[in-house]
């Protein structure tokens, strides 16, 4: 079967066929992995790594990959089975878009892949200021949650120490003095945020 | 800095330089990864996913690499704070393979990484087919553990069952008539495996 009608066939369709996209998938995702890699590496020259790191996360995450496949309308086009309600809620569609990236990239190489995901998955699909701003707000949010309901929410120091040549600050979140996250980072801002994410997991803050 | 001898700065290396190895290491992972996905793909035309996914995993994992870096002598060109005893017993010098593969991805491109890698990497120093049988052998390890120390030790398939169109398989573990462990998997030898893995955890039992 051709590399594009292999990569639209997930495993439960109801077809008599033996093959399905999770090798396709597998290779794809590695691909698309590289190439934002390098994206993030050019286009933010002074960030450090662990920035990189998270930014590529949200970018190539299951979730982000599913929304940008079913505004492609790639939903149209896999093969699976409709009987089965869970999967069009599950994430074959984001899974078909890597597939289909491993596609392109047998079919045409690296530098056409590189293309094909800046140009027709990146540019048009994903607002990577976006998931950057989101990043950083965190604190905000858990303070804006804490105004509304009427608690008090502190962010402290709590321990600052040097790890190798480097600094690691802790922060700790409390409410209403009761502590409940901390939170560890190469920065202050960075170990908020952290701290911040945990306390919104923890205290079940609809994000 | 050229990019070959910022591949080589550990952060703690006691220079006052400002520029560290980190940015290229997640650069170089990425590209790493592509490559490696790339040649099981092709190297294993009919193997399932879940089988080049644990391969690679194998292969790129921090221990691999490190083990790798060292035979290269690599550990004789990182700069980095050799009074910081821990730091040459933790993969660094991994981390600095994965950074030098980062430098060749952006002086020489992909082709030539990929060269690179195969050539230089793969070939001379990574065994791929004894990794592919220390994936099978999880169970005969825990096996011979147990007749070595005169424990029964139980192979037992608990359930079967549909997920969508395949089927999914759970096997259980016990050790003198007690579970110790289960896994599941698509097939009876893939969660007997996970199965197998979990109770050399568990059990503490030297790999």
């Amino acid at each position: 079967m051709p590399y594009y009608q292999l990569a639209l066939m997930h495993r439960s369709q109801p077809d008599e066929v033996e093959d399905n996209n999770e090798r396709l998938e597998f290779l794809g995702d590695a691909i698309l992995g590289a190439i934002v890699a390098e994206y993030l590496f050019k286009r933010y020259p002074t960030q450090p790594e662990g920035y990189l790191t998270e930014l590529r996360s949200r970018i190539v995450r299951r979730e982000t990959l599913n929304n940008v496949a079913m505004r492609m309308g790639l939903h149209k086009m896999v093969k699976y089975n409709k009987n089965d309600r869970g999967l069009s809620r599950s994430h074959i569609f984001g899974n078909a878009l890597e597939a289909l990236i491993g596609a392109v990239y047998l079919d045409r190489g690296f530098i056409k892949s590189r293309e094909f995901i800046l140009k027709q998955v990146i540019r048009p699909y994903i607002d990577i200021e976006e998931m950057e701003s989101t990043d950083t707000n965190y604190k905000n949010k858990i303070l804006s949650w804490a105004q509304k309901n009427d608690h008090i929410v502190t962010f402290d120091t709590l321990e600052e120490k040097m790890e190798g040549s480097r600094k690691l600050f802790t922060i700790g979140i409390t409410l209403n003095g009761e502590q409940v996250s901390s939170g560890t980072g190469y920065n202050k801002k960075e170990a908020g945020q952290v701290a911040a994410q945990k306390a919104l997991d923890i205290l079940k803050i609809e994000q």
